[in-house]
């Protein structure tokens, strides 16, 4: 089962920088290492003890390829469980290319994308969920995400299931006791003491369930829609909101590179502005959105701002106005709708007053997801008065609290199938249902909880799982 | 002198990896990183030896940031000769800043571009010149540049700098005890064993200046200039030239990111093509060089291709191609230029023999440094000995033999006012100049040789090489 060949990739991001970090992995990856490696102080690199480095030069063929340090970890004290060792190396491309050719040709194997991870958990040392986080805590790119991505890779969701895969192994075992008395038709488990674990077990997992949804927006960010008549003042708005954010980034050199374009980050949940680069390419100048194009960007997002250059407003745009907003009522009833008073700088006071008067009461009268707010996006007032009513439309109580959020599609999936076995079971135990049929759903519900941790597992799976890996981890 | 300040910066690529590496040094490295570092066997990171790693969290006010591992190097036997720390933390972009913003807030301070580095000199663990090859190192991008940073990282240039240094430095003291005994008349020095030792290092500096013409192009690759009519098939050529090698690097996925898009690497060296885009973009369909932009263009390269198509080949257009070399010629008499006849897939045997021999007469005429070639571009024949002529150009004896090669600019300078020094001195023994007159051009070289590895140096000086450096070296 646990692979024998010794594997290489480059664990640091390519391109060039002060240095780079390739890792080997397998029973001899201290034995290749140590062919091309020269300590400075002749030190064999095969006696050193676990956790310790050394300094010395990449040589074969008396060509010194570069100055390193040799990290050692010897199994089963390393991530991957093997013998690992890292080569911190100048940071050069060539010279990357150059000792992963070497350690090629002496004998390693090119890593697959999440090979070095995939092995951990072949050698028992992450299980499956805690596998996954690792590629989501690579891809965390916000403190929310990164909360949930740290909490699952040390433990805490697979710590949830297992509890609940315990109480119902009990469970099980007991019921499987009764099957082998089936003649003297003993009950050895209290059928009213199971029917509350098994709803405690149902409560749980729909908890687990229902955390899906902030879970899938914390990953992938909310999508947030702005939609107007041209020069509004949508493209104003975005920079008001984004350029805040960007200048705390940019105060660390070098690490600002992947800040991703248009997500807003308030509080540590992302926020993502659909189709901004319209937005911007038409500077709101000659841009002319159709209502069917309008309600596809809709469609898509999660929030809508609607922007109204207030600064325009009269009696007869107002109701135009109010149609808009009566429009995406009808069609989106339950679809939060911010409506933007724009460029309010520029009117009196009364006049706000006014037109917000007019609006809220339009906004209102359906449902509490409308909200209204003022601001001049050109003067940056109230953006972070829309900032936090952005931040309202999302419940991050399950965040504050700690609690156990699902983020993973897949498990998910497992999740609702070993909801509806424990749904059979429960319903089963109402109706009286014998022991060895029940036996079966409990059975089941066990296997599905087994696949979020990996207890339950096949190769293609696991192919699909570490294929969405990069490689070097 | 030294820094205390204890300085922080990512010292791997910037971007999303598998992990990523944040280096600290100074007095206070290990402390720092005590504060925000959990062992996860409850170590005391301030109590463990040099050169060893630990695994543990990172951990402010109860947030977990991130799993890592922490190297702890005690100065002097560090990169810097202070202490380090070297935390290896999961590579994405969020949880570097976040760790990074987390030191700053314990103390830390941004690192400089190259202060790394910079403080390994000040702390006497590299030279000068090795310092500089640091960076050669990391920006190395073939065989030959890496080669030569190595040999100068590892001292070579150095030793020979300090070799010659001990000798004149001896000549010095002697003439310099003259001084003191000067009323006595004496000669403490042998004048025609020091002319002889003169003549050493005059014959030592001038072959170091000599090979900075390699080294300079070693160093930024050789520029070449294709030119050639519209259609004759430049675009092709190119791509003939560079596919092949490009196919070889990515072999290794993760590797490829920053290949130069038109350089070609042929046997270690570099060569680039000027103005490529152009011929790219253009297809060679819209192309059409004047004169003057060709000439431009020459006067760049270090070699210059003319493309000819041999397929539209008559007697006009031949003599039309004789006019074009002799222009080259006149111009550029000492440039190498490499006549390709291409398309000849297209041709009879003889009308190839033909044109070649009609062509090779004009190109031999001037000089040696003009070739003449047939290939096809399309079919890729030919392309491998256009490659060993681009090759034949350059002198690479110096190389092979692994000699010193000076390929930095500062460098070159102080060799070059060294040289005149020593030029002086020679001079001086020769018109029976006084002692204490020659003492102080002696002087002079000594403080030239002194520029180039360090011992003379001032914080202009200093701050011009170290700002060359990426942050985090």
């Amino acid at each position: 089962m646990i692979p024998q060949e010794t594997i290489v990739a480059l664990a640091t991001p390519s391109g060039a920088g002060a240095i780079a970090v390739i890792r080997l992995s397998g029973q001899d990856a201290i034995a290749i290492a140590s062919e091309i490696f020269q300590s400075v102080s002749g030190k064999n690199l095969g006696k050193q003890k676990t956790h310790t480095i050394h300094l010395g030069h990449i040589v074969d063929e008396n060509k010194i390829y570069d100055q390193v340090l040799m990290s050692l970890f010897k199994g089963p004290n390393s991530y991957t469980g093997e013998n690992v060792v890292e080569i911190s190396c100048h940071g050069s491309t060539f010279i990357q290319q150059q000792i992963i050719q070497l350690l090629l040709r002496k004998g390693a194997k090119m890593a697959q994308a999440g090979e070095f991870t995939l092995r951990a958990f072949l050698n028992g040392k992450l299980d499956l969920s805690q596998a996954e986080a690792v590629a989501d805590l690579i891809a965390s790119d916000n403190e929310a995400s990164h909360q949930i991505a740290m909490q699952q890779m040390r433990g805490g969701f697979s710590n949830e299931i297992a509890k609940l895969r315990e109480e119902l192994l009990n469970f099980a075992s007991l019921i499987e006791l009764e099957l082998d008395f089936a003649e003297e038709d003993v009950e050895f488990a209290d059928r009213s003491a199971f029917n509350d674990l098994l709803s405690r077990i149902e409560f749980v997992l729909k908890r687990l369930i229902d955390s899906f949804a902030v879970g899938n927006v914390i990953k992938n960010g909310i999508p947030v829609a702005i939609v107007g008549e041209p020069n509004v003042g949508k493209s104003t708005l975005l920079n008001a909101l984004l350029n805040e954010e960007r200048a705390i980034v940019s105060d660390i050199a070098g690490t600002t590179r992947d800040t991703i374009e248009d997500e807003l980050v308030i509080e540590g949940i992302g926020f993502r502005f659909i189709d901004t680069a319209g937005i911007r390419e038409t500077k709101d100048v000659v841009e002319s959105i159709g209502i069917q194009k309008t309600f596809e960007k809709i469609e898509q997002a999660q929030v809508v701002l609607l922007l109204v250059d207030s600064s325009q407003l009269s009696v007869d745009s107002l109701s135009n106005v109010k149609v808009e907003i009566a429009k995406i009522s009808n069609k989106f009833p339950l679809k939060p709708l911010v409506i933007v008073l724009n460029k309010v700088d520029q009117l009196a006071p009364e006049a706000i007053a006014h037109f917000t008067n007019e609006l809220i009461d339009d906004a209102q009268q359906t449902t509490n997801n409308r909200k209204l707010i003022t601001l001049s996006a050109k003067q940056k007032t109230g953006i972070d008065e829309l900032k936090n009513t952005l931040l309202s439309f999302v419940n991050t109580g399950a965040l504050r609290n700690n609690e156990t959020i699902v983020t993973n599609t897949r498990h998910y999936d497992s999740l609702l199938k070993a909801l509806e076995e424990v749904q059979k079971v429960k319903w089963g135990l109402d109706s009286g249902l014998s022991s060895d049929l029940m036996a079966i759903d409990i059975r089941q519900a066990l296997f599905f909880f087994g696949e979020i941790t990996g207890e339950v597992t096949n190769d293609e799976l696991l192919g699909n799982i570490f294929a969405n890996f990069c490689i070097g981890k």
